[in-house]
């Protein structure tokens, strides 16, 4: 009878983790940029961490992936036609855009090796770069932005949080540069934290948007395997940012009433905006 | 220097569990109908399990209390003006009720020592219980609700999980008797558990309601002490539900937009019910 258990836990601070059970560790292994491991675990499927934080679990990578993308893709008066992925070496956030229909779709990740691990242990999400809409590079995103002005019509930065290799991807610079590489009337959106554990982070991105572009919405979304459940993004764009509805049809979350609600949010998240 | 670190982990499955770094345990009893802990966690400052599962903390008791309460009095066409609370012996839902000016809240809960608990370590919920528009009888709410026919325009079900003492409380029979004891417009709102990890408790709530009462309808709330971060709530009532605004000044969760919105269901959640 073998009694020992196997768990990885994520420490969400000094005083509270959650742990899952894990069959194995499929990978551990450091790049130029970050730790990137890879767990076999009972409950959530294969889950891919970096820097010892929870980036996906096969489970429930869906509510990350489509609210990341379907949200910002029907708040644009214009149907987004060129969309600029930051980071997203998974190939979830491409997947997403492919399904919308999107035909040029360019995803800059600046760390191979992600790109690499997905191919040997998440198949269906590394898929999306071998489709002909996608161009995969590895690159500096913010050295791609400033090479590329005026070119794109959403940005979606899907990074780690703003600790580690996407700290540069949480400031005002970047946001300049960001608006740089948009056309007029073109969008930004990235992922900003669990507004319950890291109010900050949420604070830094409104904020940073806020005195770049126009507008700003700020939208939350359920996801069980990141702290707290509940998570943050931000978009900025000097267009109007509300639902247009170009493509409602549901996701496995998604759907024409999520978009119509994401940014209705509990007074705690409004007061760090 | 002190290097064993003491921890309160609830096991939301054989292969998940989330774990609080307690200062120290305040409390272990056996009442006659299940286990109550306190806890002095380091982030989320008091915390009561009944029979291992959280049930509040004193930093994230506000969400659950607000969400149980203030939106199933706004989906109402009349004010409540009499509230029945099944549970709830902590007193944090019959101090919403108190604040909503309703004049005729009736507590029935069923352990008495759950009161005790209260009184002893979270006085500020408990000080409900002092108010003159609460009465609080130690009780079987099915039995009392058997006794007082038609007689209350709202009921909430604020209990534990459906193991254990409060499985009475998730099946037709139940909902049978709080129609009884409803007037004909009145409505029941029951907490459902975790659409992510416990689906089958919100399909039984929403079917046991649906075969009883005309209308139901299921909201949800981000609760991130509780398994998966994510709530539901469900309502039955013969009348209409849907958002009347009779007081929806914010609170620090609920506001108009959390009203409008908490019942717009992600898709995987609206295919339970």
């Amino acid at each position: 009878m073998k009694l020992i258990e196997n768990w990885f836990s994520e420490r969400y601070s000094d005083n509270l983790q959650l742990s899952f059970r894990v069959k194995d560790q499929l990978l551990s292994l450091k790049t130029d940029f970050q730790r990137i491991d890879v767990f076999d675990t009972y409950d959530f499927g294969k889950l891919l961490s970096i820097d010892g934080t929870v980036q996906l679990t096969e489970k429930d990578e869906f509510v990350y992936h489509e609210m990341i993308s379907r949200v910002p893709y029907n708040m644009m008066k214009r149907k987004p036609e060129t969309v600029l992925i930051i980071g997203g070496g998974d190939g979830g956030a491409a997947g997403e855009f492919i399904k919308l229909g999107v035909k040029k779709i360019v995803n800059v990740e600046i760390d191979g090796q992600v790109v690499e691990v997905s191919r040997k242990f998440f198949p269906e999400l590394y898929s999306s770069f071998s489709n002909p809409s996608v161009e995969l590079l590895i690159d500096d995103g913010i050295k791609f932005m400033k090479k590329n002005k005026g070119t794109f019509d959403l940005i979606v930065v899907d990074s780690t949080d703003p600790v580690g290799p996407a700290e540069g991807l949480f400031n005002i610079d970047f946001y300049k540069d960001a608006k740089g590489a948009l056309k007029d009337d073109g969008l930004i959106v990235t992922q900003s934290g669990s507004p319950f554990y890291q109010p900050k982070g949420l604070s830094l991105a409104a904020s940073g948007m806020k005195s770049v572009f126009k507008n700003i919405k700020v939208y939350t979304a359920f996801i069980p395997t990141y702290p707290s459940g509940f998570w943050s993004f931000t978009m900025g764009s000097d267009a109007e940012i509300k639902p247009y509805f170009h493509n409602v049809s549901p996701g496995k979350y998604f759907n024409k009433g999520i978009l119509d609600g994401a940014s209705l949010l509990p007074e705690f998240v409004k007061e760090l905006i």
